[in-house]
């Protein structure tokens, strides 16, 4: 039955990717300007140097009334002639061109690529211009900060994860996608969501539900919770890529959407909604086009094990790691000041054990999806 | 922006999930006929016994003409009245009646959800009826062979990976996916792909093209190979979860088109191409509804290295494990009798390094799209 191979040489009618757009030429620009300097510099026969912002923890601050991480002005100098930093320099320029030439080309490119496109021997030498990915990684942040582009802005993603359904018809590199009609499978949400890609089109959705877990959003989707509630249905499959965090944010701030978070009643899901809610402490740059400082935490709440009955049988003991890590995040700035968050933490703390969503299991297939869910949106129930 | 909550009590067209189908009604008719004898056997005043087929690997052979891994017919007992089995086949009962009742709901769960849904302290006791997921774990392993029903037919799921896009529409649950629409997100490949969830509609495609890495499916996808070359796409992220593999199977038997995987250079990339082929090692019972004894192996070969003008660059040197994980996989049945295999992997170690699909931007960003594969595919240049 099989057929013979055809191969079409017609010309696709949508070009090799995402073409040059508006964003784009606002990044090329930049990446010119970068080279501009350096060239300038060397011309005047000054010692070229590179000022990256730095991203130590000691520049990431809180910013209360934007209630996002933000980074502080501090600087680096990287210079050319200098033994310690000759080297990133290079690399920081050799990226910088590897970019430019894939958002020319309207390509995009992993993170494993963008190393391999950069790596070669130096000339006349024995030496790589990389020694392994992580100097290409870091570089890319750099970039990132240097250039105040999103790393998606410069055409470079990370491994995908993550998927979507609901009340939403969106626009993919031109094709239509009805979230309404996705089946048990579901638009598997891509690494790069920003806007030259992504459009939304039509949207009746009141509210956004993300889970934690693809095992949980299979049973909210079999049972057409988003049908049934009006909404979009997202998960990450644990910490949400930057793909799903940036959809999330779009979401919440172009459509005004909430985004109510179901997460473990553990210090991996209170982490997990701290960095969908403020970014990332380790990459705070990216937080005022990440963050949703909005998003609510609806559970699961450790008040759950006597509010909705469970047995003994969904405890899972804190361990000592659990427990430093409950006193950490109950310190991060934007819990410290609120009463509800420390008294959930106490509350996990004195309980003694975690609890995993699919704990609800416990009480019916669908209590999670018929009682629990529902009874928290109507009660307006959650913490912020 | 944000629009008032608003709970639409319709009644939803499609039901609670997928009905209960004739494949449905034979798996409970064959949990009723698993009771129904220790029902009887009781009743006759005889010691109730369950009779597992054994899952060992001295219980798995290969098949040299279905070219696949099979399971003997070795079984083991598991006796109520014995104090060494008594838990399991308590254990194997439970989990039975909670597959039944999942079936005859038309609802699915996860490994984890069954875990939690079968988790009770026994009545008078204090001692629970699982320790921990690895108990439930092994019991539905034992029911699929005792009942000869892959676990998708009981119902059950593990997490879900793996995308898919290309010149097909398929029937997901009652949704109509055009997988030529998708984006460059694609379409999210679920954990269950019996043809009780997904049907095939229209395919114009004349293969399958399967990649290891989301990634490098990315790149695929952005160069709209799959139209210009007229085929499906998709990835595993890594080694592909049952329900890529599931997906394949029924592409290539139902549908006639040809697997061809474009997997890593090393005993990795080796050992997955394995698994597609002839079905995991450890579980051999499922070989017969997975594996694709037909798959192609197109690349990365050994003689890449030369033959595509590849530099050092992309050499990543093998290890003592990578060495002895190579011997192991050249000694599998299935590749001892084949000299292209043999020579394959002798090439590898005497080249002393692995290679990834990715090396090939060394080239050029979309070399292995323009080049590589269409190559291969026009010299019909695989391993079998």
């Amino acid at each position: 039955m099989a057929k013979k191979r055809t191969t079409k040489k017609r010309t696709t009618s949508k070009g090799p990717g995402p073409a040059v757009r508006s964003t784009d030429k606002a990044t090329l620009a930049r990446i010119d300007k970068l080279a501009d300097k350096v060239v300038r510099t060397s011309l005047a026969k000054k010692d070229p140097n590179l000022v990256i912002p730095s991203r130590s923890l000691s520049n990431t601050s809180y910013n209360k009334s934007k209630r996002i991480l933000q980074m502080g002005s501090a600087t680096s100098d990287r210079p050319l002639f200098d033994l310690k930093t000759a080297r990133k320099f290079m690399q920081t320029v050799l990226l910088s061109s590897g970019v430019k030439d894939l958002v020319g080309a309207g390509k995009t490119l992993s993170l494993r690529g963008m190393y391999y496109m950069s790596l070669h021997t130096i000339q006349g030498t024995k030496e790589k211009t990389l020694n392994d990915q992580t100097e290409s990684d870091a570089v890319l942040e750099d970039l990132e900060v240097m250039l105040g582009s999103l790393r998606e802005e410069l055409h470079v993603f990370a491994k995908k994860r993550g998927t979507m359904i609901g009340n939403i018809t969106i626009i993919d590199n031109g094709d239509e996608i009805n979230c309404r009609k996705m089946g048990t499978g579901g638009y598997a949400i891509p690494s790069i969501c920003e806007d030259s890609v992504i459009q939304f089109k039509n949207c009746e959705a009141d509210f956004v539900l993300h889970v934690e877990k693809d095992t949980v959003w299979q049973r909210f989707n079999e049972d057409r919770f988003w049908e049934k509630h009006n909404c979009i249905l997202t998960e990450g499959s644990g910490q949400p890529p930057r793909g799903v965090r940036r959809m999330l944010r779009r979401l919440n701030e172009e459509l005004g959407l909430p985004v109510y978070c179901l997460l473990d009643c553990d210090p991996w899901g209170h982490y997990i909604y701290s960095v969908i809610k403020q970014g990332s402490i380790a990459l705070a740059y990216e937080s005022q086009r990440m963050a949703i400082p909005d998003a609510k935490f609806m559970g699961i709440r450790a008040i759950d094990y006597e509010r909705c009955g469970l047995s003994d049988d969904v405890q899972i003991a804190l361990n000592d790691r659990d427990i430093t890590r409950a006193k950490q995040i109950a310190d991060y700035p934007w819990f410290a000041n609120k009463k509800p968050w420390q008294l959930e933490i106490k509350k996990m703390l004195s309980n003694g054990f975690k609890m995993e969503v699919e704990s609800l299991i416990t009480k019916d297939i669908s209590y999670v999806t018929e009682v629990y869910v529902p009874e928290r949106l109507d009660a307006q129930d959650w913490l912020d």
